[in-house]
């Protein structure tokens, strides 16, 4: 079955409802693969400029649900720089094309003056004090906006009808899927699904990395090859704190700093060893003692003109 | 059938589930109505202490649905003040009598643990800046707290299948009933369903007075017979209001400010005409000028100890 373009929340509710109904009724027969779970919707939410990152998301997605749907919305409310917004890439024939390929069903493309009727919506989602560390502190209002437009995208994906029972395993019929590698927004939407008892489930899916080792980002393509060369040290950098922590080591993390900061062309914002579930940074000693636990490292750094983030979990 | 006292969210969801799917199984006709449309949900959210506002609240709901659910929570988050909070009346089992002889299905009463599991949420609703107007002025966070917990009850209550189809009308399955004498509490809870996409129908229900013309409110108990009769000159000045708007003359706003004031023991907070969908304060001139088109008056005052307010659609 081919991908469809979607254009409006409307034909949206209606097509993916008829679709799992469909479906469901066929016994999930008609969708070739007897590891989907029948009934169930998935939604993957992108800001498009698609890279074999997404097609990963989506394909876990393809393979755990009945019906997929992919946005592709640019969301002019977590961009705090207009330039930055008007220069984000927007490809959409690449990216029907990716889609169509994973298996995806939908792809929903909308106006801002679909998502946004009224212009700037006057009640909003706010993160709170994880808003504001990390990629929030250098960027004021990202998050909230960016949490807002989860918060409606989550509910236009919502299948109001037609769903079949959770699976097997208990699981909710709806879920959506997000990158590890947006490490903080991850934990963001998490905090939200379950802070204000949205009903869907948030399936995380890991980080997927060039053969060199950089993190697929829609935003590697604005960096010249000699940038990218000096970019690698983002995970070089995690790498080597990942065996220390394998090793039970002490992680040194002054010395990752010093490489880091080695690189040619490369400012670090920041580099923290923090709690996987709350982000906030790890209270023990990661410098000189002995690695236990588990933990996650979060980088962030400009290489040239393209800001850079990345994230390895330890332990 | 006898209303159930539900105090967890899983229970809530199985009930209220079980119980669409079945009588959406009989065609109705076990609810005892024939104007009920079959297979749609209403939650009535309510902070307890109920009175015949809410049973007038209740009784919209059970008229119009399937199965109805009330929730009774005083919510922590819009107290600004820890007293207010204290002595905010509770009355579990009386309202668990009104609800039933209303015809409510659950009351579903949860402990603050059940609500906020992990302490006071840190991702939350904001309502934006007519969050800081009228009531927000003088209760700084009230509305996010309001907002969050009416998000987070309108999740908790959403039923994640078993729905039938929407009525002919074309109506969503899913309900959510507010009276409007909280003007901008409901003009917030619409603002917020419609930013955030939340897939629910708010259904306004008309103030409810006593007979003497006070809008009903659980804080009434509070006023002394004396403050009561002073209390009166809020309902009797929107009355003027009113009869001024209806006769299509000048509103003249200065007189019904100088009859609030003139009552003893009444301390003013605002008596401001507004554009009934967005609370702006209207900009033509309600003095002078015959009215015409539409308006809400809002007004507030303190009675004695106890804050009260009220308001009037004009037009």
């Amino acid at each position: 079955m081919s991908i469809e373009l979607v254009r409006t929340i409307a034909e949206l509710k209606a097509k993916t409802s008829a679709l799992l109904v469909s479906r469901a009724g066929a016994g999930g027969g008609e969708v070739g693969s007897g590891a989907r779970a029948v009934g169930t919707l998935a939604l993957v939410p992108t800001m498009g400029a698609l890279h074999h990152g997404h097609a990963q998301l989506a394909a876990a997605a393809v393979a755990e649900n009945s019906v997929v749907v992919a946005s592709v919305f640019v969301n002019p409310l977590q961009f705090g720089d207009a330039t930055d917004l008007a220069r984000y890439p927007r490809t959409t024939d690449a990216d029907l094309a990716l889609l169509e390929k994973v298996g995806v069903d939908f792809m929903f493309a909308p106006t801002v003056e679909q998502m946004y009727p009224t212009g700037e919506p006057m009640v909003r989602i706010t993160a709170g004090k994880l808003g504001n560390m990390y990629e929030g502190a250098s960027r004021p209002g990202h998050f909230d906006g960016a949490l807002t437009v989860v918060a409606k995208l989550l509910h236009v994906g919502m299948p109001g009808r037609g769903l079949a029972a959770p699976d097997a395993a208990g699981r909710l019929p709806y879920r959506a899927y997000f990158g590890q590698k947006d490490a903080q927004q991850l934990t963001l939407v998490r905090k939200m699904v379950a802070d204000l008892n949205f009903p869907v489930e948030i399936v995380p899916v890991p980080t997927v990395r060039d053969a060199d080792g950089l993190a697929s980002s829609s935003r590697n393509r604005f960096l010249s090859e000699q940038e990218r060369e000096s970019a690698l040290v983002l995970s070089r950098a995690l790498l080597l704190l990942k065996r220390r922590a394998d090793a039970h080591e002490p992680l040194d993390i002054d010395s990752a700093v010093d490489l880091v900061r080695s690189a040619p062309g490369v400012d670090l914002d920041y580099l923290e060893v923090v709690d996987p579930a709350t982000l906030e940074v790890r209270g023990e000693n990661c410098q000189d003692t002995p690695f236990t636990g588990e933990a996650l490292v979060l980088i962030a750094a400009k290489v040239g003109p393209v800001r850079l983030i990345d994230n390895m979990p330890l332990g």
